[in-house]
């Protein structure tokens, strides 16, 4: 069997971390990419065609969209979602950047054999703790192994094992060397958290970051200067770091009107009476995102939460839903073209009078309003096709 | 019985025609003032206590709010509304300025006689014609009224007449001396629109005017030098103009999120299957408010309609829905209080834990979205009490 790997991202944006992970893996590589919101509750700072750009430009063969359904959600149900699409388009690896140096594979072994047990093992735990740190718990009891509180990647590695156990994928963590993930952009290779900050402060922080500016990202003309950030980005894609972008800010008059309009927030996914209440009353005094989710975090509903709830809310994604059968295409190289040959039936490749799937083209309409300049993010758009060199 | 005039008005804002008309009136004087969103379909340029206070300071001697769903309708609904609940406080006599000196007490009268007659010839009367026009061939065809197309006052003023017939209501119709609907600020006394128009462009027709700045009007300071209205602005009130202030350039971003995102915008007052499909398309396109109202309005669905139902949209009106039975005080002057002793149980002064209307509450939440200096407007808010001289 031709190894394929598999790797699950957001890019958001990408950066010379992403661009080293992708130059450790031999073969096609095929990327469940998230659209345009993110796993931590915002949207993606690029729409996801500028994104899926980047990676093909950098290594990608196939890039695939996550739906919002898959994308905004908790670690957990994040890797299920994307490894089930993954493995449904023939992966036989799935690789990850890590900051342990840990065989996952023996994590999935454990976890196949002992699924049951660690998962009650779970559901035992008080109800006060939080989600991440009852799967911490877990992981420790189950495996020894321990956690410093500042290796989120690990964390999502373990969530990759749990979704790859039994699945026949064998897992390949990529330790990375030298310094991805600095904050900032005089040492080291800035993360994607210090890009997206060096990116609105470049330029726009008075319109975007100021409190309640109700102002789209593209008023002021963006005369951007690169220069402080092409250190930390391949040079292939610099350019593409002029496209148009938002974030929080472009968006938080809608979550408000939203909150203040919406009686029923209670039918919202994971909303329930007792943060439907706390929300109706923050909305009130908050003056923009953040105070927002500060009134409302508390131990048990961690911020992280808040801010996916939030997202929720301001796309109106119902309690129930299925996730699309289908998998959406974003662009493909000449190898992932071969690949997308022996998945027909299972794709789609340009959305439109038939949905792909109608929550996350509703998530995208409404992320077009972010920003004038953003294009129509479905209906008729096609692949994008790698230029070879 | 004593003489008690009820006025019907907007005051958008309070200029030198409305002291005049309430100058000409003797006795008390109960204004049914709408709150804070107008019969055309758009947000008040000050809120309903400013102006309830404008009104006070200016003669009037009690103000009450015209709930939502009264005040933004077209005018028979709008006139006759406003009527129910001025008789239900006891006037004898209603006042309105007019272009025309005709006495609408006849018109009443022919209406109250032949009122099945004429509803049943606007029934009859071609699909495609609007409302407006059905109105006046009515008017046209039974008491030989003509309209020469520029008195909006003289069509206001009949839908006063029908909505007062049979109800023992003596009409005072005050024919305006000099020129008080100038469009220009240079000559005679200028009308609200060119007022409005005025305000906005004095200080910030860059923020508020330019197409989707998403911007809330109270970013840059409002230094506002009033000394081009203050011929037009009883000088008493001209203080008050320098008050948090909005239009529909504020609220546009929010209308352009609820229509791509309500899947049901025909469950909305007034919103059928085939308007809602032009404006899922429609805001794909239009830049800002009056855009959109240009690709949505055709000869039957008039200007003035469509920006109700925007206005509707943005405040999801239902399409069906009880008027408040309590009336609410915004302010009242020492002759005022004496009628509202007499009106003991109609009334609602202090709005708590119970609602008043719940539409116009939600709506008034909506609305203070489009300044961020806007306070409060309901939950606790005490009436105005006119200081005597």
């Amino acid at each position: 069997m031709t190894k394929i790997t598999g790797i699950i991202a957001e890019f958001n944006p990408f950066h010379k971390g992403h661009e080293y992970l992708l130059n450790q893996i031999d073969g096609p590589k095929i990327v469940a990419m998230s659209g345009n919101w993110m796993q931590r509750g915002e949207p993606a700072i690029f729409d996801k065609w500028t994104r899926a750009e980047m990676a093909l430009s950098c290594g990608a063969d196939l890039v695939v969209e996550l739906p919002v359904t898959v994308s905004v959600q908790a670690a957990d149900f994040f890797a299920s979602g994307a490894v089930d699409i993954l493995k449904n388009l023939g992966i036989t690896d799935l690789a990850f950047g890590s900051e342990s140096a840990i065989d996952y594979n023996e994590i999935a072994d454990i976890y196949e054999t002992k699924e049951t047990e660690m998962e009650s093992f779970i559901k035992a735990l008080p109800e006060q703790l939080s989600y991440p740190e009852k799967t911490q718990m877990m992981w420790q009891h189950f495996t020894g192994i321990k956690f410093d509180g500042n290796t989120p990647n690990h964390v999502l590695a373990l969530a990759y094992a749990k979704a790859a156990a039994g699945k026949n994928i064998n897992l390949q963590a990529i330790k990375r060397v030298g310094k991805f993930h600095s904050t900032k952009l005089t040492e080291g290779f800035a993360s994607a958290t210090a890009l997206r900050q060096s990116l609105f402060s470049l330029t726009e922080r008075k319109n975007l970051l100021t409190e309640q500016t109700h102002q789209s990202v593209s008023q002021k003309p963006a005369i951007l200067d690169l220069s402080a950030i092409k250190n930390h980005v391949p040079s292939v894609i610099l350019e593409t770091y002029a496209s148009p972008k938002t974030n929080w800010a472009a968006y938080f008059p809608l979550l408000q009107y939203k909150i203040r309009l919406d009686d029923h927030l209670e039918n919202i996914f994971q909303v329930n009476q007792e943060l439907s209440v706390r929300l109706k009353n923050a909305v009130k005094s908050a003056k923009n995102f953040d105070e927002l989710v500060e009134l409302v975090y508390t131990k048990r509903y961690t911020k992280a939460r808040v801010r996916r709830l939030l997202t929720y809310i301001l796309l109106n994604i119902p309690k129930e839903f299925n996730l699309p059968k289908e998998i959406h295409i974003l662009g493909f190289s000449k190898a992932g073209q071969e690949i997308l040959a022996q998945n027909r039936g299972k794709i789609i490749s340009k959305i439109g009078q038939k949905p792909w799937d109608e929550l996350t083209q509703k998530a995208d309409e409404i992320y077009q309003l972010g920003n004038v300049d953003f294009k129509e993010q479905n209906f008729g758009r096609k692949p994008i096709i790698k230029r070879e060199k």
